[in-house]
């Protein structure tokens, strides 16, 4: 089983203040990453060829008018410069790129004549096994889907995979399918990314429900915060496929939207795990409160036994300590052996008390 | 009364990874059955005639094109290349198929030009009183019910033993009545298994009231758990009968809507169930808490009714336990009977105050 | 004040099974009654006359065609035969019969060419004080409205009593305005539940702010599930209602349509008082938990004044028990006397303090 | 600052039985008020004239037929033949005076072809500081709005002084004006009275967090109660106000609407307001338990010091004063000495421990 | 990191009194601020000019009917008459003037015939770092944009330098896009006070986790109120930017509208932030339950692990104290040290046993 390693932390980005007065359209880059060059790769395809190359910026423009169909890949979010030229070529709105580099921006699709913008998370587990949850942008032109991802890494292996095979469907395809293969592989890796969660909550419960430590309700807290700081990310995507599905824009066509109707099952499937996931991690707190509430009703009930025995005792013995010059009974032969035969008495009734309380 | 035995554990499917980056409508069984043949069974029936026979695939094609209503029984979903050589006999789309032998799909219903196709999930109790969750999908044709399923067992006896009865309904109406019979007998399945909920509800309410263990609050958990895991499979069934019911689909007919009306309410019912069985369930659940917390009071009270009345008195001990010289009492003639009574007023005095306090 | 009796319990009936896997349109009874035989009543009347008779079977279709108003009583459901009979005479639907005899059927609004038919639950206070349950079916036909229902009891009497009257209202308006007054007359009795539901709710209150007992949980919890109970029968009577009002079926005037105005005015309320109940129930048992916290607060505060200021002063007491050959204080002329001063001192001194610390 | 009295309690009406079986728009007063007589008066007004008088019951038609604008008035709801009459006068509906001398009606409004009729409840603060609850009806007819209230006392007086003002924009507007502005004074109201629930809130919430007393608990829970209570009257108003505003009547003017949106504004802060203070008693309740939780934590500490500093103390004590011949300790000249060192050590040791722990 | 200060107090107004009554439209400031004179100035802009000056009252008509774009800054509302000028001049109706000096006026927008007028909370951290809460209306001419504001200070700093420089796009659009500007700007500012929340429950999470105190439950509930005050003037300007989006006005442009939406969209993520920003927060107040729960039971075991072991030896200290004359064991040699050998194997035992119970 993978072991489930926490989420790559993200520096503090101020957004809110980088943007603060800014103009809309101003496009400025909001994120942790760290000065990095940008890089275009394109894949061209259709049914006979396929080429896979590194292109620069000048040679986006052509991409875009091409018998076959394209994927351009963007990587690197930093370069504020490259992204506007790019941008440019693209004929973008600079509303969209603004929101293309501002990798706090919520999930959404805007679309405009010519194309459709669309941004979201990519959320999968690296090689490290580390969540890591990467900004991305997908626009849908007539023939090309254009991606601005912030790293090389992506989920988008096995997408490539299917292009490079000569004979899957995929390459019979135009690029409203292509938009699809990318965005129902982005779903996909929830799958696995509420997997981990679901697999956390299993350990949590057997730990909470076998052996509950006072560490316990910090991770079943702390899991619960990444349960919400996921949601943020995946939840709207529902609603944004369900708007792809009843567009009138040309560019997607009939046959596609079946295709996105799988993707908008898995995303009605996610949002519902979410909703579950967070539902049993409520449950978990409470068990683990009852828990606590158990170990703190059997520590008192030990007290409460041992003291409820030996105090009365203790107080006897006590009696027979005093120096009165007049007391008869120290002076008995078996006054001792009697008063043994208290203490014993009284300890096992009140032994028997106990027991039968249920508190032994 | 039938012994709740605990749900049929299945082994962890690992949907997530083995679909991961798959083109869609790849056909994948998911799901814990081991791998077994896949048999399929047809009953031909109309008015006068009936005839129940196993079929080979090819025998498929032919059973569409026939005059009278068909129920083909497909039993086995792990054999992929048999699934997909059947779903091509019927032309279903790959994407469905997929669905298919997906035993975690959510219940959907998808309307295609010549089909209806559904996939839902069986809840029965077996022979064994073990809670049996079955994926199971239905596809209406126009003279054809076609159901696709894991195991032999199922819900659809009754249904069967009507068609076979030369006087029943069934017998003259068509492949839609058969759909919605065979969807009705799964839905009445749902009020079994949620009487079951019901009853482990109502023996954990009373031990709870009377007889409060500290096992009774996992017990709750874990019930809990079930109801919010059966959820996840019934809730949605409710949406997909109202859409049939609103459906302008003509392979189902305005007849077969009055009973699918009836359908409607049943799961209007169930679902209302399922949630007051949930609220039930917190309910008991904080009744558990309250147990605690008066139990941990008792304790508590005979700790402090105790260590108060003898804490004090060996106190007054140890003060005629000391070795002065000078203490006049301890030579006085009655002191030490002096001090009984002092010991008796002193006891009796606080066991008043306790007793007015409703501490005894 | 009435007293509040508990609710007649109903034997566990067992829906689910008798039901499983048969036709839809079944009449099979569902309930706890003891067989029982049918009988019917019917009221005709006119502006001018009124006659009260039973009649037989055969009877009911000439009251159907007739040009008085007629109100039909058929009481006891137990008998399927003879509902089949004149479930045939009244022409209905099969499925409609299934849901008549079905006294856990959830209230209902079927709209048929030539009738409504409806199910609802009585709920009203018997004269043994106890809250009955009962089911009942409304049908409006043209010129008559024909009621089924379990028992003799029920909560029509006020009605039949403004029919007798030979200026009532009633006499002069059709069957749509008697099938009005006989809904109203069921929502007016469920306004004398939930009074009896507030009641309990006040008298629980009290009981909980003056003088909280070990019980008082249990009642709590008890109350909320029969408010929980209560609220599956009566909250979906107001979408019923609301779609009588808007339906534009012809057998309901636009003038009677005021009058159901009237009763869903009372439905709105209904449904926000249950709401209301509801949370002050829950706002019961969440204080109900406060007080039990302060008595525990109160308990220990008592152990541990008493407790802080005798264990100290028997361990001083202790020292000067011990047989030290070398004690110097033992044998001075005060030691003894000193010493009480001590005790008189710290005694005191713990007092004060905890007097401050207002556990006193 | 107003001294906050509590509410003026009424004794319980019982509605529900004095209704029960009555024919609708039996008029049958409901409420605590004593049997009083009723009085009427009218302010007739235009731009130019003035006159307020008391009038009989037989003037009331010819105040609806009149070039001026009426404000008719009629004090006290007791007598139902008086009522039933002025209705007649009137016009009006049955069902409508049987609300209007329902004082446990929830607001509506109903429109009639030739009068608007709704029901709202006054909620004020009188002359004494305590809260009234009165029952309101305002009835809109062309040229005439007729008030029926419980009480001389309302929330009208402002209203009236600006109609007195002879340049006052009201006196230059119709009846849907003057409606407006009774209605707008109802609805300032309710300002007032959620100010003095945030008043109390707010002097609890300072109770909880500096001094909270055993006593807290249970004024929280009454404040929730009455908050409850109020929002039952006052939240409908807002989807009553909604459905004035898109009324098609033609005896609401267009203007008069621009008006009606300003109150409109104002209930959706009113409710907004509630809903927010429901929010705030919750967690004030939160807060006294969390209190109540670190109160019995310091109970605990204190005692936890003390028994555990000498406890074992008094067993060391307990040793030396055993009586075995053979225990040479006893015996040493500083033994003794010694010993007490042995105390101070361990009475040390322990107390900064415990204050290391923070316990201290 | 800024120090995040409270915010700035405003002492109670009164809105409630001052207003009831009143006519509608009455222009009565309703808020803290000191009276202050009232100020007027203006920027006049179009691509080739920009003039800011002060203006009187009397120039506010001509800045209306000017081929350039205008922005009017009115700062001062406690003076009504002013601002009854003003209103006259720029042709406003009296209830928005009446909203317009209301400073606790609910956040909303009015369309007319010939402006557009709203009212906005400007939230925003001034050189003080203090948090203020500034009421602002805008309203949208032609070719102005009136700005009516309590104080100098205010959110609209950047937007005023974007329209200085010569060459910002803001220059060449009409006065709907500068609306969009001022607008964007106040939404811009809810995020860093959004920010500051999210601080504050970051500082407060830390100090619950590692150092919980008695005062971090007073902050959470402090932390959480100020939540919901901020949700209350933030919440309900969504859904007004989407009445924006979707109106029919003609002084909004098309191309505005484009803007419009990225400001639809921050305020979408304000909301879900606001919402998860309280969800934190009860999940905190969790936490710290949890963690004094866990501090009690720590305080209890050692309570019962230090009672448990010395009562029971305390006891047999006192049978040996106990003055008997026939006592045997005193007598023997080596009593004493046997007895020391049972303390010791009785004191171990415990505590061993202590140990596996883990609560040492
Ligand atoms: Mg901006
Ligand atoms: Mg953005
Ligand atoms: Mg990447
Ligand atoms: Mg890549
Ligand atoms: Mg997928
Ligand atoms: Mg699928
Ligand atoms: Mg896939
Ligand atoms: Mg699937
Ligand atoms: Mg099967
Ligand atoms: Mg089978
Ligand atoms: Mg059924
Ligand atoms: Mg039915
Ligand atoms: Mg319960
Ligand atoms: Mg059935
Ligand atoms: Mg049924
Ligand atoms: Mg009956
Ligand atoms: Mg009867
Ligand atoms: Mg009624
Ligand atoms: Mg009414
Ligand atoms: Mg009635
Ligand atoms: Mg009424
Ligand atoms: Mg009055
Ligand atoms: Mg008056
Ligand atoms: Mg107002
Ligand atoms: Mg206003
Ligand atoms: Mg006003
Ligand atoms: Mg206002
Ligand atoms: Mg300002
Ligand atoms: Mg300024
Ligand atoms: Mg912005
Ligand atoms: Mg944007």
């Amino acid at each position: 089983m993978r072991k489930s390693k926490p989420v790559v932390k993200l520096k503090k980005s101020n957004r809110s203040k980088s943007k603060l007065g800014k103009a809309p359209g101003a496009i400025t880059y909001i994120g942790n990453r760290k000065k990095q060059v940008t890089t275009i790769s394109k894949i061209s395809y259709d049914e006979k060829d396929y080429v896979l190359e590194n292109i620069s910026i000048d040679e986006i423009e052509s991409a875009l008018k091409n018998n076959q169909t394209s994927f351009v890949d963007v990587v690197g979010l930093t370069d504020e410069t490259t992204i506007a030229q790019i941008g440019a070529k693209l004929n973008l709105n600079n509303l969209l790129l603004e929101d293309l580099v501002d990798t706090l921006q919520r999930p959404k699709i805007d679309e405009y004549e010519d194309y459709i913008f669309s941004v979201f998370k990519m959320l999968y587990i690296n090689e490290n096994a580390e969540l890591v949850i990467e900004h991305v942008a997908l626009t849908l032109f007539k023939d090309t889907v254009v991606v601005f991802q912030e790293t090389d890494d992506d989920v988008f292996g096995e997408v490539i995979k299917r292009i490079e095979n000569k004979f899957g469907r995929i390459r019979s395809r135009g690029a409203d399918y292509l938009f699809f293969a990318l965005l129902d592989a982005i779903v996909d890796n929830y799958f696995i990314v509420l997997d981990d969660i679901k697999n956390k909550l299993e350990i949590l419960e057997d730990e909470v429900y076998n052996n509950p430590q006072k560490e316990s309700a910090r991770k079943i807290q702390y899991l619960k915060k990444e349960i919400l700081r996921i949601r943020k990310w995946i939840f709207p995507v529902k609603e944004l496929v369900n708007r792809l599905l009843n567009t009138e824009h040309e560019l997607i066509s009939k046959e596609t939207k079946l295709f996105l109707q799988d993707t908008f099952d898995h995303c009605l499937e996610i949002n519902e795990d979410i909703v579950l996931y967070r539902e049993m991690s409520t449950s978990l707190m409470e068990m683990y409160m009852t828990n606590m509430s158990n170990k703190m009703n059997e520590v008192m009930k030990v007290l409460t036994v041992i003291a409820s025995i030996f105090i009365p005792l203790t107080f006897i013995a006590g009696i027979y300590g005093m120096n009165f010059d007049n007391m008869p009974e120290l002076h008995t032969a078996n006054g001792y052996y009697y008063l043994w035969g208290v203490f014993i008495l009284i300890f096992l009734g009140l032994l028997i008390y106990f027991k039968k309380k249920d508190w032994l």
